[in-house]
């Protein structure tokens, strides 16, 4: 858990920083060669930021993220879709970077069912090339917290692969209002009747990938050309006292607990 | 979501794997300047495990991790705690490693209440050290899996630090029965009926992570010396047919869901 007072605030003040000075000079910095000017180093080598970041193809990012989950998985997938193409086109800092230790954030974490390592790539990936808030660039936070609104309100799997390994007819979509494995995966296969070992669910979870990396590339992109926009200012602790997603009846029913108030 | 047959089967495999020669290579190839000899690289320059390691003091470790969580939060603190002294004791692959990045892991990722940053960094320093399960050796995997059931079943915070800014008698103890933030965090607050925002909360929080540097640094140097064994042999997957925790009933009360079993 982090101090609070800057997850309550950290949405107006990161809508605040958009379009300013502070904003400019960070996408500026984005260019080829500059990354080192703009450093924020704590003692390591690759802790400047923003890394320097080229525009991808979302298509084709989700295409590799798709091929990849048939090798590392969900969060490795999205990782090695965006670090893996950036080794290439920039090298630096993306060639130190260990994309296959990430495998363990499958199934919501070495299957644990906690958050989907669709969502938890992008959001490494996201702050790792634009950097942690501490270091005065907040977008890395703010896409992560897009990264996990549109994991959890999208009909998933959106993306379509050029060549699918199942027929895409046969792949439902749900939306499952929630970023974690254990419900994403639950209601996908509540709605296609399969069980986990099917062909099916891990193809709908390749293309989950797929659809997030896609996602991803078009915030970071944005983010690069200086027009990235939050689409989500929702903040649980600032609105319930405590942290946690937007659908609080979902799990709790009519019961919502009130968090204490009562300061000392 | 990753292959389920490998979830399913994972902990026997990785059980299998304990005191065979494949463990006994692994132990002794973590000797310093050994790591190239195994290297299992997909093309980045650190993707070679194990990375070099050398133990660690878990005291020192919790005290370093207790300090960092004032600066860069749960997921950060851990990571720092461990990454940030094998940079000085080792250097290599640990020099470019971006600790900072994953300050996001905060509050369960940027305050969405998932995976609590304590256990999620954890594992990602468990995964860095030893490498993913693709790459041959399974006890990364494992001591994720280890990491999130002591999270779950400590009564947190565990540890105390030498110079607490709390005094230790003010912070109750609670057991999450969960790796999620949202419901660690919301179990201790409802114990303490203090606020997210109060100083007790947070130098709760602060002392999870030291809890969770402490024990990951005791089953690093374990599996260094040869000795870890997994304490943890659930697998949901296996039992239930999805991701999840141990405890259906307590979010699903009586009407926990059967998972869809027909296969095509």
């Amino acid at each position: 858990m982090s101090d609070d007072k800057t997850i309550e605030n950290g949405v107006s003040r990161r809508q605040m920083l958009i379009g300013t000075g502070a904003l400019a000079a960070g996408v500026a910095a984005t260019s080829l060669g500059k990354w080192v000017e703009t450093a924020q180093a704590q003692g390591g080598e690759t802790e400047k930021w923003p890394w320097p970041y080229v525009k991808l193809d979302p298509q084709e990012t989700a295409e590799i993220a798709y091929k990849e989950w048939y090798r590392i998985f969900c969060g490795g997938a999205v990782i090695s879709s965006v670090i893996g193409q950036l080794r290439e086109k920039v090298g630096g800092p993306y060639k130190t970077f260990p994309i296959d230790s990430f495998v363990f954030l499958e199934g919501g974490q070495v299957g644990w069912g906690t958050i989907c390592g669709s969502p938890a790539g992008a959001n490494i990936v996201a702050n790792l090339i634009i950097g942690p808030r501490i270091a005065g660039a907040h977008e890395g936070h703010q896409i992560s917290a897009d990264n996990m609104d549109f994991y959890s309100k999208a009909e998933m799997p959106v993306f379509v692969p050029k060549n699918p390994k199942i027929d895409p007819s046969k792949i439902v979509h749900t939306v499952s209002d929630s970023p974690l494995c254990h419900i994403s995966v639950g209601k996908w296969m509540k709605a296609a009747n399969l069980p986990l070992g099917s062909p099916e669910r891990k193809d709908r979870c390749a293309r989950v990938a797929a659809s997030s990396a896609y996602r991803l590339v078009e915030m970071l992109n944005a983010w690069h050309d200086g027009t990235y926009k939050p689409t989500n200012s929702f903040s649980c602790s600032k609105e319930n006292g405590i942290t946690g997603q937007y659908n609080c009846t979902e799990c709790h029913g009519d019961k919502v607990p009130e968090a204490p108030t009562a300061k000392k």
